[in-house]
This record gives structure tokens, C-alpha cells and sequence, in this order.
């Protein structure tokens, strides 16, 4: 095998992604393919050997799902970012997985077309990394998740396809295809646990005509934010996106990047609009009103509005300078919202720890941070009783442990507790399948 | 085992669907559950004695998904048809799968919401069928297919879960969730082969808030209906339904139901626009023109945009009045369609064959009827040699041989030309993992 990278430095800086606290171990080399027979090769070499492959993007994940394993090759897929190609009249796009996120939505929009997931990390994150981990977004709410863009994937697999190393072509290039069980979905989020992904074609959407309004909604607390939540479902309303940040998101924000936020309330609520028209601005801001909004307006002043989201962006990265940040990362059914809201504050005052909490509320997805200072043991000890807790409730209402970082490792004990054995025993089973040497990120999801 | 069905008439009925000359067996007995615990005792009988478990819906399904084999027990799923809950607040529904699409979508009206997977067959299909096919329909141009609406499914299943018999969750209730691999959606689309749904929970729309627009085409022929719809796409514009229905089509759905339709010419576009305002309309219509239609305008009449619709969907049982019809289901990059038209002509007249074409046109995915005279057996051969050329013209496109119907029978040479050894040997696994004795609707997909 040609350059296998072992130097310590670099080693060390691939052999994680930015989940706080979550293990990892000490890899045996990596390498930067820039093809798929590229990865094909590495990962026949790995198996012959019984090497364990860890893939990654980025790292910008927040489970520890690029986290190595001792002795395990580090796939480095970032270099492979050449956008294949974009099929304008299909409104389709084919990807290398390293692409990032924000460098796919710039070049498609050159052609009119629009691709929306839209995680907070899109600047830096890749689409690889999106569809390994079905990323989420802040536009889900009315344009879903990675996966309802994912139309085929190409990836390098073993076990029943042949020997490790087989390259296949997985879905479909149509807008719909129903020819056999769909691989290319189930690959979508099982976080590089079958395979290495090589080639990613994603469905497109024609561009937004017209800029999308935004609603801004201010109150006296993070609960009264969530039972206007609730609100605009029941109104029948549908908003490309409604985020939730609390003061000290804000704050943490503002602190660092001088943006001229104003956190006097307890919570925001950002709607985001983009029928033509003003009329869904109007009746958004009425049911923040009727809802208890100590104001709520439509932002007139498009930089306002781009600050505002802005901020929502960079809320973790900013809370992350203050202090080690466990990000939690819950989806609970949209009604029940407030009352999760309302027990993450009752759990953040039981265990004395700081939460924060940033929510792609319209989706029920909430992610409190909890906040633990570097070398205080005690506060670290509280904030994870606190991130089982928060898991616990959320299961108890009806919720998901994950809504869209993934299981990584930071979630399999939680996902252990949503998922009833039998089920857990269909995943374990379909694993062990679709890898039988177990090589492909072990130890992570169900591996 | 009580209430076993063996009159044979009964059995002769419920032992196909209506794929014309898809083989079926003779099937042991039947039985009609009434809820979950009946279906999970049905099962365990069977597999103690080995005995293949067919599950069926309404039997609408076009590929054979629902035939039975030799010696089997049929499992009609037609008497779970509750509603099992509405939740306006987190805009889901809970179904029994013999609930029939078109009575969940007037049941979710009344609480102001929409059910959007809109099969040709919603009067008549069932949820339960719909998921095991992963149905399209008109809408799903802009509102995607019925995996799209599918949060959690139960399911009584066998293999790893343990016994034959065991009922899981899989799925999630809330917007987002990443737990673990995605089992719902693969058993979306698994045609019943890895066990009997019994419950069902789709994610639901808001009510449209106004009446969706229709704009109407005339072509001088298909191909150049084709054109119209690449120049859709082209344009940008995003119709909820783009829908092709070719004079053959339109002849036979007037001399039955006699909607007052002229079939002046030689295939129509219809398109639907559900945005606000009339500004989408226009621009449909414009592109229409510029295309080369020989007429193009927006219908004023809505008790005229009402009887082309609903043409579009009586176009196969009005075919299937005059002949047997050999129903295709092919779909390609939308900008093959022209291409994709121009060869179904050039089959049509090598073969001999009679072939009429209704098609979402604006998904690329067609329905070429190939007609063949009762007892007629040389247009029986000849319609059959059309299939295949129409499947092998799709795939060289690099089309699907499947977009909503599913596999089936009729399909599987199809997909075995479709997709690579290596996948096929993928798809084969998962089915033997799953269903490791083979008694879930075995010999459909990859059974």
C-alpha cells in the first residue's frame, strides 16, 4: 500500500470527530484515496489484513462516529471533493463524498437549482458525512432530511457482494424506482458501518424565487417558545424552518462575533417563509403573538434577518470556545416540545449543570448543550447523568434519542433503550450481512 | 387455527391481483385477520408447518406482489381497516394496513391535513398495500412517494427478531430519527417479503389552501408531449402533477364514462399548480406553447379540470374493459422522456402491438399499456416481446424497469437485467436474513 500516513500529529488530529468525551483509540495509519479504485484497494488491503476501516469526511460530527478504533486504518475521504457532475435537466447532482456541503449548494445554484439539507455544519461538512449520518438541517421542517435527497449511491463493500473491495452502484438515477429492497436508503445513515461511500447522486430542487421572509419572535421563556411551537402546527402552518435559541446561545454569539443581537428575552423563535407572498409571514407572527411573544415581528431588514440566523449557526461553535460541550441531540413529537423544554430545565437544575439549548423546534429535534468546564470532574460527572436523563425523558414522551447526529458512540446506550431487543437483534443481523469481518467502522451504531 | 377459508371461488379470488398473465398457485386456505395478535398467530401457525404466507390488500397491484403460491396461506388484510388515530398536533396518522388510501385522506381532511401518495388506485388501495409496493402516483412530482410519509411501521416478523410470530416497532413517531438503521424504510417496498405489516404511521401536510390550478395541452404527438415536459424542468418550474394520457387513453375512459373530453389530439399534458396566485400556471402554459403545443390554457371550468384527472385515473380500467392490457412501469431521467416515447412507437410498430401510454410524465415514469385481444395468442406473444424491449430501452437509458408498481413477478427478469450480480447477491442476503425460512411471500423481488 502507497502512502499510508503515519505520522503522530496527523494521525491524532483524524482519529476523531467533535463529540465531547466520546473514546477513541489509536489508529494504525490513514490515507487521502482520491478515486474509488483508490478506496477499492485500501480496502481490500485492509481486510486481507483484518484491518478495521474507519471512514470520515470532515469531522465535524457530534456522535463519534468517525472516532477510530486501536489498529484501525483511518479512511480520510476529503479529498475526493470533485463534483462529478450536474444534470440541470434532471435536476440531479453526482458527487464525490468529500464535496462539502455549502461548495455543492454554490455550484448547483449556478444552474438554478437549489440543494437543500442544510446542517448547522455545512460550511465545513461533507456531503459523505451528511448521507452517512442522514444529516438534518434547519429547512427539514418543510424540505426533509438528507435521505429524501439521496437518489444513488456508489460504495465499496464486502460480505454477500463479493470479496472486500467490490465496488457497487446502489439505487437509482429516476426520480422514483421501486426495483428491489432499497440498499441505497438503508446505506443512507448507517453511518460507513456496510461500506465506504465513493459516489453520491442527490435529487436537486428548482432555486427559491424570491428571498424568504423572516418572523422573529421574542419570550419570556424557553417553554412559552415551545408552546408556540406547538401553535403553528395547529394553525396548519408549514415554515421552511423554526429554530429556538436560548439566551445564552445568544449571548455566547454575540460575545464572540459582534453581530448586534439583543438578548432580552429568554428564548427566540426564527421562522423562516418562503411561499410567495407575505401572508404566511403575518399569520406566523400573529400565533407567536397570540401565543404569549412578548414582540414578534417580520424582520424588514434582510441583514437583520441573515445576522439572526447567522447566529443560530454559529451558536455551537460559540459555546464551544467557553467551555467543553456535551450536545445532546433529542427529536420528541412537535406537541410535546414544551413539556420536554420544561424537563430539561427541572434536569439542568437537578444535576447543577448549564444547558443551553438550540432547537430545530418546528421538528421537535432539540439540542440542549450541556456545558462542563475543562478539568472540572464534578460538572463533567454532572453533565452526563444530565445527558442520560434528558434521553430517558425523551424516550418516555414518545422520542428519539438521535434526530439527526446519529448513534456514533455517544448514543448506542440510548438507543439500546429506545429500541426494543428484537428490533435491536434486525439491526445487529443486517450488520453482520452486510459485513461479516465486521471491518467496517466497528464499534459504532450497532457494530 | 379457526375461520380458515377453503371455498374455493373465495380463494380463486384472493389468489391474484390484476397483473394480466402473472402466474398464480393454489393456495391451501385463507384467513382474515382482524388485529395484530391474529396476524402474529397466523404466522406462527404457518411457520411451524412451513407453510408460505401471502399477504394481500385490495389486490390492485400490478405486478403480481399479491399472487399466491402453491400450498400457501393467503393473509387479506382487508378487515384491519381501522383508523387507529389521528394526531392534528404532530400531524401523523395511525393506520391499520387495510385502511383504504382514499378513506385516509378524507379522514385527515377533517382535521385539516393531507395525506399526499395519490396512486391511480386510491379509491380501491390500501395503505397496507401502498407501503408494500412504496406507491407513487400523480403528485409525487413535487410531494414525493409514499416512503416519504412513512414514520413507523409494525410488523409481525420472524428470523432475527425471534419466532415467526414476533410483532416489532420499527420506524420512529417523530419528525427526525436517526436511531440505528432505517428497517422502516426498507421494509417499505419489500412487497410483504420480510413479514405482514399491521400497523402503520404516516407523517401528513397541512390542507392545501386553495384549489390547485390545471393547465391543459394539446400535442400533435407524444414525442412532442415529451418535449414539453424536458422543457418543464428546464424552465425551472416544479407542477404538482405533469400527467401525459395519449389519444387511445382518452377514447377509451370517453366511450365509458362519456366526461364530454375531445380527443382532438394526439396526447395531452395536464398539469397541476398548487402555489399561490396564477403566476406558475402562466408559466407552465407559456412553456407549453413554446414547445410547440397545438393549444395550451389554463382551465377556468373546474368541473372540466375535475373530468381530465379524473380520466387520467380511469385510463387503465377503461383500457382494461376493451382488452387485456399488459401494464408497464417503466421510469427514466425525465430528459429522456421524448426518447424514451419515440421508442415505445418504434416497439409498438415492430412488434405489431397496440400499445397505449398514460405516464407521470413530469417523474419520467411511464405506463405504456400494451393491449392484446382476449385468446388472441400470436398479440399475446407479441405484446410480451414488447415488454421486454421496453424494459431493455428503459434500462440502456439508464431508467428503472419499476417506478411504482414494484417487482413483483413480472419484473424480475427486469431487475436481474437492471441491477449488478453483486447487488442482486446483496438484496438476496438481506432477504434470507430476515425471512431465513423463506415463508414471507416467497418468489416475489429476490424470494
Amino acid at each position: 500500500m502507497r502512502d499510508i500516513i503515519d505520522d503522530p500529529d496527523v494521525l491524532a488530529s483524524l482519529s476523531h470527530d467533535e463529540a465531547e468525551w466520546a473514546p477513541y483509540g489509536k489508529p494504525l495509519g490513514a490515507v487521502r484515496p482520491r478515486s474509488t479504485a483508490e478506496v477499492s484497494e485500501v480496502v481490500a488491503y485492509c481486510a486481507e489484513r483484518r484491518i478495521p476501516i474507519v471512514p470520515r469526511g470532515a469531522g465535524t460530527g457530534l456522535s463519534g462516529g468517525a472516532n477510530a478504533v486501536d489498529g484501525a486504518m483511518i479512511l480520510d475521504l476529503s479529498k475526493m471533493n470533485r463534483i462529478v457532475g450536474i444534470d440541470a435537466a434532471n435536476m440531479t447532482a453526482t458527487v464525490q463524498p468529500g464535496v462539502v456541503n455549502d461548495d455543492l449548494k454554490r455550484a448547483v445554484a449556478g444552474h438554478g437549482l437549489w440543494y437543500p439539507p442544510d446542517p448547522a455544519s455545512s460550511p465545513w461538512s461533507t456531503i459523505g458525512g451528511n448521507v452517512s449520518t442522514n444529516a438534518g438541517g434547519l429547512c427539514c421542517l418543510k424540505y426533509g432530511v438528507t435521505r429524501d435527497y439521496v437518489l444513488g449511491l456508489e460504495a465499496v463493500v464486502g460480505g454477500p457482494a463479493g470479496a472486500y473491495g467490490t465496488v457497487v452502484k446502489l439505487g437509482r438515477r429516476t426520480t422514483k424506482g421501486v426495483s428491489g429492497y432499497d440498499l441505497a436508503g438503508l446505506f443512507t445513515g448507517s453511518e460507513g458501518t456496510f461500506g465506504v461511500l465513493t459516489e453520491i447522486t442527490v435529487r436537486l430542487r428548482p432555486a427559491r424565487r424570491e428571498a424568504p421572509r423572516t418572523v422573529v419572535g421574542a419570550f419570556a421563556g424557553v417553554v412559552a417558545a415551545g408552546e408556540a411551537v406547538a401553535a403553528i402546527t395547529r394553525a396548519g402552518l408549514l415554515p421552511a424552518a423554526l429554530e429556538l435559541l436560548d439566551r445564552t446561545c445568544l449571548k455566547a454569539v454575540e460575545e464572540w462575533k459582534h453581530l448586534g443581537l439583543e438578548a432580552d428575552a429568554a428564548a427566540l423563535l426564527l421562522a423562516q417563509l418562503d411561499t410567495p407572498g407575505d401572508d404566511e409571514a403575518t399569520a406566523v407572527a400573529n400565533v407567536f403573538r397570540e401565543a404569549g411573544a412578548l414582540w414578534a415581528e417580520q424582520s424588514t431588514d434582510e441583514a437583520e434577518a441573515e445576522a439572526l440566523f447567522a447566529a443560530r449557526r454559529l451558536a455551537y461553535p460559540a459555546l464551544e470556545r467557553l467551555s467543553p460541550v456535551l450536545t445532546e441531540d433529542i427529536c420528541v413529537p412537535r406537541s410535546e416540545v414544551p413539556r420536554m423544554l420544561a424537563s430539561i430545565e427541572r434536569i439542568a437544575a437537578r444535576h447543577g449543570s448549564t444547558i443551553a439549548t438550540i432547537a430545530h423546534a418546528g421538528d421537535g429535534n432539540l439540542h440542549p448543550m450541556i456545558l462542563a468546564a475543562a478539568g472540572d470532574e464534578q460538572a463533567k460527572r454532572a453533565a452526563q447523568g444530565a445527558f442520560e436523563d434528558i434521553l430517558s425523558a425523551a424516550i418516555a414522551m414518545g422520542g428519539t434519542v438521535t434526530g439527526e447526529h446519529g448513534v456514533g458512540l455517544l448514543k448506542r446506550a440510548g438507543m439500546r433503550q429506545e429500541l426494543s431487543p428484537a428490533v435491536l437483534a434486525m439491526q445487529v443481523a443486517v450488520k453482520q450481512t452486510l459485513d461479516p469481518l465486521g471491518l467496517f467502522n466497528p464499534g459504532k451504531v450497532v457494530g
